[in-house]
């Protein structure tokens, strides 16, 4: 055997580690690469699945879950998987009415709007009533030879669902209930902050290597009402899975004017939208954090070249600085075409071999 | 007659120039107030006229147009009306087919996706085929005590209603243009730029003493496309309008991470969503430019001493510098309640005058 040629099994060895050793600054043999929505409605395999189970029954069944977290794993060369789940799931043992409609997203019929509604909130206890997706964990730690990143939504982002009944634009019934009843809204965010922490404790407990906290539409808020009303209850989640001893992805969209305060809260990594520009937001947060992101999910219709010289252009902007995660700069959108998807990775994987060594 | 007692007459010439005076950056005696979207759906004159005819038919009337400009003079103390019309009335006479659709906004059943669209456009003379608007401007100016903005949208926010045909999440189709076929992006984006810039023109003309143009969508876009394929377009448009001899107001919203190359494509005064705290937003800038903004629309619906404090923190953090207009962060939403519109200008204007002379 040559020097040169590397037996597959130090290549797996190799794969298996690159995420993780990312996420910790240190130096890595290619960037690590896996997509926010990588399981989905753009992966052939995924949309038979859907044909049978709903997206609930999918989340819940652990042997659907884990067979659709593993798609991904299978189709492309990603160097972690992610848990197949939806964010909103602790809120169904809290007592509220869940349900997803076909091209409105999730619809809560029963939203959370005064201190009376936060109260009758139940007590859950996480790992028997998120027992399914303990279970989706544990058999998925048999399967992958890659890294197993678990999630949450951050208190904010859950707690707008839960407040709108659903999907918003403007958020104005969750400002009025933090300009209205301050106390109501903080009361929400501590108790989904305390279960949030407890699903993310649980899950790592259940064998995760790694977690994400999605706050998708914290970008709407003004830095003040972000820091009073926000970053304590990220803070303690992201905390909690700290201590908990993995890895934590602390992710956000239209994030730049709230960059600075995001890091106070915590986490090992900070996610980005496409906005800014990877060097510009690593500036901003400073070197002793690791990044990820954050082409632009539009960017995968372009054509192959153009596509390329814009991943080329994250990866030029991380300058092969140890601590970068390729990924997108939020999920996948629907119709993305697959072989694209796979063409980023392997372009992501042989470039910054290339260039970073 | 005692020299505390300002007469009448006098206060109404100090309102007058408030606005103008802002724009350029001289010091005024009151901050300026006005609202984007100031009339609308949440005052009940409105309805009424709405209940008779359409947005179209309104903004196809000069004294329908011009009637529902005024009722928010009538019953606020702003310092500024803005002429009540679309940012897409352009595309008519372009040869789109737009509509207005209850609850959805507006849809154009004939969208722009190619080159042979681009071509298809028809030629126009704005003065004739958008006669309506410069009509409505010419009767406002015989009536308004106070100056009168005209205004567009920007190239980039009318072109992406063109391609998507209406409003969108992700802009995916507009992106995809971009990214799939530049030539024609660019082609587009060239036309429907000079048909704005001659738009600003023609009403400058007619009588508006200011104008703002509406780049709404443009906070979607990571700054190296913003650079390449819409600044120059909205240059052309801005410098077209400050060469006719009035303030211009270059205002978009998600803009934190595009502030700097803004600026550059011109404008006398900057106008920001509320993401962004006003100082932080101004110290980006420069001072070599005015400001407008930007309470969120939101605060609104806040009980009244929780948005004078929100008002407050807007003005404090302008500091009592010449240049800043003060304005919410997007348009007034429907069922805003009238009264805290009204409290809020009256508060600006008594704050100001008490704290910033």
């Amino acid at each position: 055997m040559q020097l040169v040629a590397v037996p597959s099994t130090a290549e797996e060895e190799t794969q298996k580690t690159r995420f993780l050793r990312a996420c910790m600054r240190q130096p890595v043999d290619a960037t690590p690469v896996w997509f926010m929505r990588q399981a989905g409605r753009y992966m052939a395999e995924y949309r038979q699945v859907r044909e049978k189970h709903s997206l609930l029954e999918i989340c819940r069944t652990p042997e659907l879950a884990a067979e659709v977290t593993m798609q991904p794993i299978r189709a492309l060369h990603v160097d972690a998987a992610i848990l197949f789940a939806d964010i909103l799931l602790p809120l169904i043992p809290l007592g509220l009415e869940l349900s997803f409609s076909e091209g409105v997203g999730p619809v809560i019929s029963t939203p959370i709007r005064t201190m009376e509604d936060v109260r009758k909130l139940r007590l859950i206890d996480v790992e028997a009533d998120l027992a399914y997706v303990m279970q989706a964990i544990r058999m998925l730690r048999g399967e992958l030879q890659v890294p197993l990143i678990g999630f949450c939504g951050a208190p904010f982002t859950v707690a707008a669902y839960a407040i709108e009944g659903g999907a918003s634009r403007g958020f104005l019934r969750t400002k009025s209930m933090m300009y209205s009843a301050p106390d109501a809204f903080h009361a929400l965010l501590d108790r989904l902050s305390d279960v949030l922490a407890d699903y993310l404790v649980a899950q790592i407990r259940a064998g995760v290597q790694a977690v994400q906290i999605f706050d998708s539409w914290v970008g709407e808020l003004q830095p003040i009402d972000y820091a009073t009303f926000i970053q304590p209850y990220s803070h303690k989640v992201l905390a909690r899975a700290q201590a908990a001893g993995v890895p934590v992805i602390h992710f956000g969209t239209n994030t730049t004017h709230l960059l600075t305060l995001m890091k106070q809260a915590g986490g090992t990594v900070m996610g980005f939208d496409w906005r800014v520009p990877l060097n510009d937001g690593w500036r901003i947060l400073g070197e002793d954090v690791a990044v990820q992101g954050n082409l632009d999910p539009a960017a995968l219709f372009a054509p192959m070249p153009e596509l390329k010289r814009r991943a080329e252009l994250v990866l030029r902007r991380a300058a092969g600085r140890p601590g970068h995660i390729f990924n997108l700069g939020h999920g996948i959108l629907p119709n993305t075409p697959v072989d694209h998807v796979r063409a980023v990775v392997d372009f992501v994987h042989e470039y910054s071999a290339a260039h970073h060594s």
